[in-house]
């Protein structure tokens, strides 16, 4: 991932083009949080930030590019807090409280941005291999490997990162009625049943 | 769901519709054997079963209505054997045996039809609440409660259930390239933490 305004040549215009990019990202945000999803359209996008619509879609493509963008945005800053945050989420913590702490993390994360993780998934045969996916189940992996050195923690980390999936976290909440307490719970006792360790 | 052959008018019309039917759907699952699925068009199934075309389009309405079709015949196979087939997976084994059987003919039943799954696999906000998905979760709560009647069983099942997902399971084989047999071991292994019960 290209990290914008750190190369040595023109500096100016690559921290003037990251400042852009962050604006925009940020009226799309607010856009989603006042309208939902389906408010976010690159014309909405581009009156927001008060900019022309070509700027937009020179930055993101299309509509879908957009989405996939605010997700990798959100999904950095999250990654920012459990590789180099304060415990117990980031380094510090036993191994065990850093995942506890990460799935209620994803969890809430997930929940305030529902629509725009349904509206970007992938499909099918690309869900699971997709980049952002695959930086947080690297992660439950070496945490696992602390905990419970002589599991298939590849397996193990794949299905505590299924569990926290945002179609299954909208099925149990938005169609089963289930309160954000109760999945946050549910999260707390599954690593301890697979981590066999006590509630 | 309606059983087709069991009403009481037109005995003789109905049980013609019920065998049409399950010759179609024959020959949709011989064309993905020998094709995949990208094999199975409604003009190949109408040749195979040696239909006119029509037919096959007044049964199954589009090429994913007889994807579904196919997999709900499978589901409900499944579905017979779980409720009322020979233990382990039928009743009459202790319900943790019973759990471990029923993911292992998942895990096997899904890599067979793996193409298939990942055609008829709905969009993410319905993906949860399909009902052959929710035949099977209610299944694995069923036995759950028997085993932990202390847990969150609804969630638990989830978790389960979401491990047995066809598209992770076809990124773990095809994508990670891991044996069946390790796949089949993770979910021996996954119950037993998630019971709290022997390996």
């Amino acid at each position: 991932m290209l990290e914008v305004g750190t190369a040595p040549d023109e500096p100016c215009l690559r921290a003037d083009a990251a400042r852009n990019r962050a604006r925009l990202l940020e009226a799309a945000a607010r856009l989603i949080a006042e309208h939902g999803v389906a408010g976010v359209t690159m014309e909405a996008v581009a009156t927001a930030a008060q900019v022309g619509k070509g700027t937009v879609f020179r930055r993101f493509g299309d509509r879908t590019g957009l989405l996939m963008a605010l997700l990798d945005h959100s999904a950095r800053r999250l990654q920012a807090d459990f590789v180099g945050g304060p415990p117990p989420l980031g380094p510090g913590a036993p191994p065990l409280e850093r995942l506890r702490a990460f799935g209620v993390a994803v969890l809430y994360r997930s929940a305030e941005q529902l629509d725009l993780h349904l509206a970007a998934q992938a499909e099918p045969a690309r869900r699971f291999a997709h980049p952002a996916v695959e930086a947080l189940r690297v992660h439950v992996t070496m945490l696992l490997r602390q905990i419970v050195p002589d599991g298939d923690c590849d397996l193990l980390a794949q299905t505590l990162m299924a569990s926290l999936d945002p179609a299954l976290i909208h099925h149990l909440t938005r169609q089963c009625g289930m309160p954000m307490e109760r999945l946050e719970a549910g999260w707390t006792d599954l690593v301890a049943r697979v981590t066999r360790t006590g509630p």
